[in-house]
């Protein structure tokens, strides 16, 4: 049976990280096949690696599912595997990172912390734990130890948390925040279907966006070729997160957004 | 027997889409091995997505020759594999893109649009085929699914083909248009061996580079160690098209030069 | 068993470079698994190079070690595959590329020049070396071909070197270099920790960094979390160089410091 782990981070492919991250799996599991989900993921964005991850894992084969976004490494934080209700693995800091990749599988069945030294490499550094104790522990992890031999559980409610950041919905408005733009230029809110559908937006509806004290006319559409050329639109991404984009150009930068900042919806006067 | 897919698109590695387009194949050929020729063509160029895969498939083991760079997706465009006189098959939009690369193997033997359910996943989006069409239909084809299978055939004449830019060649003179810029800053040119020889450029000529009012002065060479450093040169690249660089430098930034743009070559006066 | 191919160059993945060497070596050699260590060493950065491949080596599985900065590509430099003193095969261009990495594992038991054409792809371009010469002879020896065919011997003293660029240790000061900055803007310096010992600087000593006429107050430090947000740290990094960050920011675009600029590092007058 192929053996998969998959593999997201914030390291980006411009140094080493990954690939010596990649050797270290190998030395231990050379069968194991890696499946890089991206290494792009904005520095030390811990918010936007776990909503990448949940919105990915479900395209990928079960397996272990090791991401490393982590700000805190040296630090106080745990180190985690822990499993899923699906029977799938998460490799990780304990800093959120995993969470809602694993309740998007039915939450936590068991958790535990990686302490113990057999599946991690002999020196563990300060600043790698990418290297040194997450690989190691997911190529171990991918040869069926068991999870229980890595280190004492922990409860899964004592996992650390993201606060998501919520939209505010109004009777003809929406404040919603820019969760990830992609290469694009598409802008994705912390919004799906049913946050528009409160609010009456439909297929076709004219909407205002407001960007601080800026001001852009877009309109709902199913697809960028219901658009025409330069126009903005608000859709529902192959995610099935809520988006903005321009027909054939780039909308973040049009609006001169970012992840974090406030985007404001507003259906048109009619 | 190894089973290849080869993988080209403008997605970048910023995102996940290439991860998860992998994690879609491994899911339904967890043995097929997955090659990325490139996912750095500039986003929506079709023009150098094609002209970069008829370049590098001659390297290529066969398989399935998956390419997505589709401007067009959610509209009225056709999804489509086609299989090329030599065997190879290619799946991707229709919209030119896998038209050149089949041609370098003989031309176009039979093509389908993809259009059974049973080999797309089960929610097909309106804005990322590559991972709800493209990506299982090269899957599946790499199991040995039959092209057939797939959907009604098109005739090879009705399939959307790109203009490519022609160069004029004249008496001293050769208008030709920039395709594409390498990492190293190397302007790759519409041009082959043929319209210099035509001109009478020869290893050693000078020339005369043009781009709109500047003049530069440049030599024609055979490789970069030919050259002084600091020099422009104009030779043959490694795919056997016509480019221009600077031993030791950036010409395209030197130049100020992006495809689409013109460049004019003239044989200096002796 | 597992055969792999670990892999390093300047190509970027913005082209198909990369992409065409896996064709190449797939072709060749179907089975061979390939690490990518990182094709993100700056354009032509053959010490950048040297040193990333002999940090990263020894996370690798034994096996075929393929490296391409090749500046000299085309000219007169050799093209070359050596074997270590531990049996690890390393091929690349003659230029110091791949002697740091060898010289880790022992130093070289025997070199020899790749100069027989049944090794290589049919035609040998003359600015694509990687493609046409070295990945074919790399997955050639991946099958388990034997080093002297591949072309005659050469003593390797007789090999290119590179000059590393020294440190200048004083009383109370180090004149250091900067070797190489990651994505998260970490300073890499041409130190290890005998160098601080022999100044005395420990963990929580406070000292000065200068670079040209500017100085910052920094701290000796074992991890970022001992750090205030905002600090600047000297801390020994994951390789065990001493390198400069900030404690979630990025030093290199604080200090101002590229590949190559002095840093000059002194104990604070207490």
């Amino acid at each position: 049976m192929a053996r998969f782990i998959t593999f997201l981070t914030d390291f980006g492919l411009q140094d080493d990280f990954v690939g010596t991250c990649h050797g270290v799996i190998k030395r231990i599991a050379p069968d194991t096949q890696i499946i890089d989900i991206t290494h792009g993921i904005p520095a030390q964005g811990v918010l936007q690696g776990a909503l990448t991850l949940a919105n990915s894992l479900p395209f990928m084969p079960a397996g272990i599912h090791l991401a490393v976004v982590d700000p805190g490494v040296g630090g106080a934080r745990r180190a985690l595997a822990l499993r899923d209700e699906s029977g799938r693995v998460h490799v990780g800091p304990d800093n959120g990172l995993l969470i809602p990749a694993a309740e998007k599988f039915g939450g936590i069945a068991e958790a535990h912390e990686l302490a113990n030294p057999e599946y991690a490499l002999e020196s563990v550094s300060r600043t790698f734990h990418g290297r040194d104790l997450f690989a190691p522990a997911a190529a171990h992890l991918s040869l069926g130890v068991e999870l229980a031999k890595l280190g004492p559980p922990i409860a899964p409610d004592a996992l650390a948390r993201l606060d998501l950041p919520e939209p505010e919905v109004g009777a003809a408005r929406i404040r919603s925040t820019v969760l990830a733009i992609d290469r694009f230029g598409n802008v994705q809110l912390n919004l799906d279907r049913s946050h528009i559908d409160e609010v009456g937006i439909l297929p076709g509806t004219r909407i205002e966006l407001q960007v601080g004290p800026e001001r852009y006319y877009a309109v709902a559409a199913r697809t960028f070729a219901a658009a025409r050329p330069g126009d903005l639109i608000l859709y529902e991404d192959s995610y099935r997160n809520l988006s903005v984009a321009i027909n054939g150009g780039n909308a973040a930068s049009m609006l001169g957004l970012k992840p974090g900042r406030d985007l404001r919806i507003q259906l048109e006067p009619s």
